[in-house]
C-alpha cells in the first residue's frame, strides 16, 4: 500500500512555554514497512499570525497532500482528521450534521468542505484517489506528524541562527537530535513499532537543548541559541 | 497468587489491512512474579467464520480457562470482559442490566450469562473458583493476550508453509520474534514492566517480516511467506 | 521556571494486593531541564489510618508545597488537581460549582476550599505566588509522584527492617532500584522524555523484589523481607 498523508506540528513557544503559533505542514509517502517516509515535503507557516481553531492546518494538509499525490499516486490519501475514515469527497451538509463530533467540530467542517468537499471530489475524479478523514489511527498520519516536529526544530535553527535564540514544542511525544549534517526524529511512544524520520540539516553556529515541556506532559520542547 | 486467564487474539488480514476474523484463544496460568504464564494452552478458531460479535471470543475463553483451572487449581479465573470485576457466577439477568456498560454490552451479556453463569456456579460450588470479569486491568489477562499474539504467530507459519502466503495481526502494541527454534513475543508498552511469553515452533521453509500496520496505529502486522 | 509542586503515592497493599492506605507525600522544587527535582521533602502519613476519600492527600500536598515554596521561591505550586489549572485562591463556592468535573469532585472541593482558598489567598498576599491546579498535565506533578514512589520504596525497607515483610505499591508505571546506599526511580513512560529521581537510603539486612501487580496493569508492586 502507497499512502499519502499531511499533518501540522511544532509551536513558536514563549519563554512561559506558551504556543504563539505553528510552524509547519508536512507531507509524506509511506510505503511499506511503514515506519517512516519515502518522500516529504514541507510547506512552513507563520507562526506569529496563525489561525489556531484548527481550520487553516487542514486545509494546508489537504492542499499539501494533494500536491505530493499528483507526482506519487498514491493509493489513498490520509487526513488528520478523526471523523472515522470518512471520504472527503462525500462531506456534503448533511453528512458533517450527521457525524458523531463535538459541535465546534461540525462547524469547522462545515465551513471546510464548502472548499474542501469540491475539491476532492475534483481530485477523486481526475484520479480515483480518495481523500479519507481517519486522523490518529493511521500510521502515515503520525508520520506526517514526526516529520513537522523535524522540520520545525530545522525552522528553529535557521530562526535562531538569524535571531539569536528561540524555543519551540515538538509534536507529541517525538524527539530530535541534530548531528552530522541531519535531524533525526523518532516517536518517543515504542508501541508504534519504530516510527522515525530524517532530514539534512546544518546546526552550524548553534547550540542546542531538549527536554520535557514543563506544563505539558509527554511533549518535547527544543532550544536554540547562536553561539 | 496463582491466576489463570484466557484471551482471543491475532486476526487473518486482507491485503489490505482488513481483519477477516480471529485465530486463537490462548490460556494461560500465571504466578509470581507474573510477567510471563508458567503454563499455556491454545484453542484455534477458523478465522474465514468467525463471529466478530465479541460472543464467540468469550465463550472460548470460559471453556478454556475452566478446563486449565480444572488441572491447575488456581486461587482465581480472569475473564477479559471489563466489566467491573464481578462474578460470572452471578450473573443474571437483573445484574447484567444493571451493570454500567453499553446497550450492545449488555445484549452480549445476556445471550452469554444464560449459558456461562450456569457453568460458572458450577465450577465454584465444585471448586471455590470464582470467575471474575475484571478485563483490562488484569495482568494476566494481558499476558494471555501476548500468547493469543504467540500461537497466531505459529499458525501464520503452518499456514504459509502450506498455502504460500499469509498476513496476520497481532493484538495491540506487542511484537515477536521467531529464531532457534521459538518464537519470543513481548509488549512493546515498557509501562506495563516486561510481559512476554515464548513457545516452541520451527521457522523452515518459511520467511518473514514484521511491521506497524499502517490503518492501525499501535498494533503490528506479521507477513509469513514460503521460500 | 522554577516550580514546586506535591504529590501523595504510593501504598501498603496487602498479601492479595489491595491497598490499605497511601504512604508517602513528596514535594519538589523543579528546574530547567525539568527531568528531576533539585530539592525534594517528604512527610509520611499512617498507611494503617488513611482516609482515601483524597480530602487528605491534596491537603497535605498543598500544606507541604507551601512550606517548601516559603524556602525556595519558585514561580508557581503545581497542585494534582486535574480541574483546569485554575488558581486556588480563586475557588470560591460558586466557582467550585462551575467546575466540569464530577458531583463527588465537587463535593470534596467545596469542603477543601473552606480550608485552602483563604491559606492560598493569604500565600499570594504575601508572597505574590500562585497555587495552580493543573494536574495530570504538569510534568513538576508527575516528578512529585515519582519522587512519593522513592520515598514509599525507603518507608518499606525501613518497615520491612522492623517488622520482617511487606508489600508495597509504587505510583503509576514507575520502577524502583536499590543499590550503592541510594534508591533510584524513574517512569516507565519514555514519552514522558526521562523523567527519575534519587535519594539516598540503606538496604543492608533486607532483600526486595519488584515486580507487576497482577491487578492493576501498568503498576509495580514492591516486596522487601528481612534477610
Amino acid at each position: 500500500m502507497r499512502i499519502v498523508s499531511a499533518d501540522t506540528g511544532g509551536a513558536l513557544l514563549t519563554e512561559d512555554y506558551e504556543p504563539v503559533g505553528l510552524i509547519a505542514t508536512a507531507a509524506v509517502l509511506v510505503e511499506k514497512p511503514y515506519r517512516t517516509a519515502t518522500l516529504k515535503t514541507v510547506r512552513y507557516a507563520d507562526p506569529f499570525s496563525y489561525d489556531m481553531s484548527g481550520r487553516q492546518a487542514i486545509r494546508e494538509e489537504l492542499l499539501l497532500s494533494v500536491e505530493l499525490a499528483r507526482r506519487v499516486k498514491p493509493d489513498v490519501i490520509h487526513l488528520d482528521s478523526t471523523i472515522g475514515g470518512i471520504e472527503v469527497r462525500k462531506l456534503d451538509e448533511p453528512t458533517v450534521d450527521a457525524l458523531n463530533i463535538s459541535e465546534r467540530g461540525k462547524e469547522v467542517w462545515r465551513d471546510l468542505a464548502r472548499e474542501l468537499q469540491p475539491l476532492a471530489k475534483g481530485f477523486w475524479e481526475d484520479t480515483g484517489i480518495e481523500i479519507v478523514a481517519i486522523g490518529k489511527p493511521s500510521v502515515p498520519v503520525r508520520i506526517a506528524e514526526i516529520y513537522a516536529g523535524i522540520y520545525t526544530a530545522k525552522w528553529a535553527l535557521d530562526y535562531a541562527r538569524e535571531h539569536g535564540r528561540v524555543i519551540v514544542g515538538l509534536p507529541r511525544y517525538m524527539k530530535v537530535e541534530i548531528r552530522g549534517g541531519k535531524i533525526h526524529g523518532e516517536s518517543l511512544d515504542p508501541r508504534e513499532g519504530g516510527l522515525f524520520g530524517e532530514i539534512e540539516a546544518e546546526a552550524t553556529g548553534v547550540a542546542w537543548e531538549l527536554y520535557p515541556n514543563p506544563l505539558v506532559r509527554r511533549f518535547m520542547t527544543l532550544e536554540v541559541w547562536r553561539e
